[in-house]
């Protein structure tokens, strides 16, 4: 018998049949013997709408009452839940984040957690109810309402999986697991049976967005076993869990993540002078834009090129941020690119596999891809490329790091 | 400087620009130096849409879940008021039930308000905010969800006033005040500046569905004065408040009210013995059917005719009911009547002046309309007549006993 926290999103969630196949799933789980807490998201749409009446009173909504309006979409979803479990003939609760008591700090819209109490969902899991908990939300010292931010809920049920020692969190989703790469780009794409906290950290951030990066990062901090399965569909899914160093050989790279959702800027002929990094990056961040990578070299004659990466949202206001910049630092000219991607390779084997980089740098070449930036961790190797590269980059490099699915190879 | 506890209710805050055009007008009483509690419903059709989801799910949804549910409605109207309200430079902050802590007993969608912690509120107010209440909702003991059951939200308010000691609580709706009779049968019914609690509770119950007869006991019973008014025209509405027996002389007749959603029922020729009208009433309510009039006349012969008048939509099961009594208690008949109207005359002022009564019968004889049954209390005189006489018999009434708005005689 194995406690069990489960999180199901909008989408497994998105109308009252769906609802309905979700207790029907949740209740064959418990007939298994387990014990169960169900965490679930407002219904696909329903946050938006709520959002959209807010922007109807004003432009930028007081963020305490954004709170009070959006936690509401979770509280329909637990209600229906729990009707329907019930409806099936299996006990269940729903908990709003207030009654089980998720006590996070003040910073209402993105609210950090600080405590679970335990102490009600125990005693209704030892009556053999299922709890189903409001994703997403919980209360300030106070009492006032607040969230943890969008996708909030895949931490909101890591953070109970901790708070009772669950045996495993699963995030059931509408992919049936962590894949080697998109398999929209890569037809072979490979789903990995297991994955490190580290390695999923990398390819969330970098555009894997099946997890919350912060969720990971909270079961990884607490030694959660993370599980990410389909809603729809039966299979193992992907076990996110710590290094098991003991083993099998740990492959070189395990997956490889890209995205296009970058620009790149570079300010050319830079007087190279102690605080000139900050001196480009303050007005950039005084912005409130968000950098990625940063590359920075250092040339002979004293004077440097400073390249970095912004959401190609923020493309144009960084510009001409850096365009001032460009006169007050008087460096030579500024120059931006939208036309870029940025792809990776990610794996901890790569720790104890020399060349890793040396490899991907080869395969690029021979298939005659540019590479305008480089940026390395100790588990991930990123280049930016012309974006036209990028399917060509991916399926080049998903094969020769040995990634592809041999049996669908041999199907197709 | 007053306090005032205002409620609006669904319609009133139907959209987001009513919720807006609201805003002002609190922001105004606010201005003109009062302190303001709002109460307010779900937006018009959010209660109906959440059930509907409900019934979706199951068809006599669990309780406890339902509460969880619809509560949800009240929550969005306060986050977007209280918005709206900081969006006009007036600082506002929400409250649900909850989070005032409004104690209820368990009893899940038609809970029964215990006590009220209005500690909370106090400082709110003492920093000079304007204060938004969700309706209709509280919390268990325990803090299990719960909700007053519809038209709650009135109770809520008035509940608030006695709580907090506020010199008015006013009801904003879309009728601007309580009027003699319906203005849709008879034209020049006019508005009532006053009206005691004992009168209000009568034309409510009788059909003037104006308040909730729930919260004007409240208010009775604990001496708010309540006045109700319209959300979208200035006016002073009309005060419902305890009987002011210093001032001037009362009219006989406030008001009449009437309805058509009864019918009537009887069982003829019943032997009268001691316990016969328990004998036919007990399998009606076990039924949960409700009762409105009842009449028994006792013949000559020793036996009865006992007549009661049961809703509409009743009437069948009623009938079947009474059917089988009719046997069991070898009563000659039993036969039933869908065609019928109440229509009831309402007066404080019927205390003290003789003949009311009297006068009401012969104006109804006067013009041919047959009184079927009658059943009177201290300030209520109440007939049931055929329902194609029910406009006739109410305008015939107005006029003759002095209710008619003479300003508008004469305008039309």
């Amino acid at each position: 018998m194995a406690l069990l926290v489960q999180k199901y999103g909008g989408t497994s969630v998105g109308t009252t049949e769906r609802i309905k196949a979700i207790a029907d799933k949740v209740k064959r789980f418990k007939e298994r013997g387990d014990d169960i807490v169900v965490v679930v998201s407002a219904m696909s749409g329903e946050t938006n709408r709520l959002i959209g009446l807010s922007k109807d009173i004003m432009e930028e909504p007081t963020p305490r009452e954004m709170d009070v309006l959006v936690s509401t979409g979770e509280q329909v979803t637990i209600a229906l839940l729990s009707m329907a479990l019930n409806h099936a003939g299996c006990d269940a609760v729903s908990y709003t984040g207030a009654q089980v008591r998720i006590t996070t700090n003040t910073a209402h819209t993105k609210a950090r957690i600080v405590s679970i109490d335990e102490h009600n969902m125990r005693s209704d899991l030892d009556a053999g109810r299922v709890i189903v908990v409001a994703g997403f939300q919980g209360v300030d010292e106070t009492g006032n309402i607040t969230t943890l931010g969008r996708g909030g809920s895949d931490t909101t049920a890591v953070a109970l999986a901790a708070a009772l020692k669950a045996d495993e969190c699963q995030i059931y989703t509408d992919v049936d697991g962590v894949y080697t790469t998109d398999p929209r780009v890569v037809d072979n794409a490979r789903r990995m049976e297991k994955i490190t906290f580290e390695e999923m950290i990398e390819m969330a951030s970098l555009g894997s967005k099946v997890l919350q990066i912060r969720a990971v990062e909270f079961a990884g901090k607490y030694a959660v076993p993370l599980r990410v399965l389909s809603s729809f569909t039966e299979g193992p899914g992907t076990l996110i869990t710590i290094e098991d160093d003991g083993s099998m050989e740990q492959p070189a790279v395990s997956g490889i993540a890209f995205n296009r959702d970058e620009a790149k800027l570079t300010l050319v002929g830079v007087p190279d002078i102690p605080g000139v990094a900050s001196k480009i990056l303050r007005p950039i961040s005084d912005e409130n834009i968000e950098v990625d990578m940063i590359v920075q070299n250092v040339g002979l004659d004293k004077k440097t090129d400073f390249t970095f990466t912004v959401h190609r949202n923020d493309f144009k206001r960084a510009k001409s941020v850096l365009d001032e910049v460009c006169i007050n630092l008087q460096a030579e000219t500024s120059a931006g690119d939208n036309d870029i991607a940025k792809v990776s390779i990610v794996g901890v084997g790569m720790r104890s596999h020399a060349g890793v980089a040396t490899k991907m740098f080869e395969v690029l070449s021979e298939e005659g891809i540019n590479i305008q930036m480089i940026s390395t961790s100790e588990i991930k190797i990123s280049v930016v490329i012309d974006e036209k590269y990028l399917e060509l980059a991916v399926r080049t490099l998903h094969s020769a790091f040995d990634l592809d699915d041999t049996k669908t190879v041999e199907e197709s």
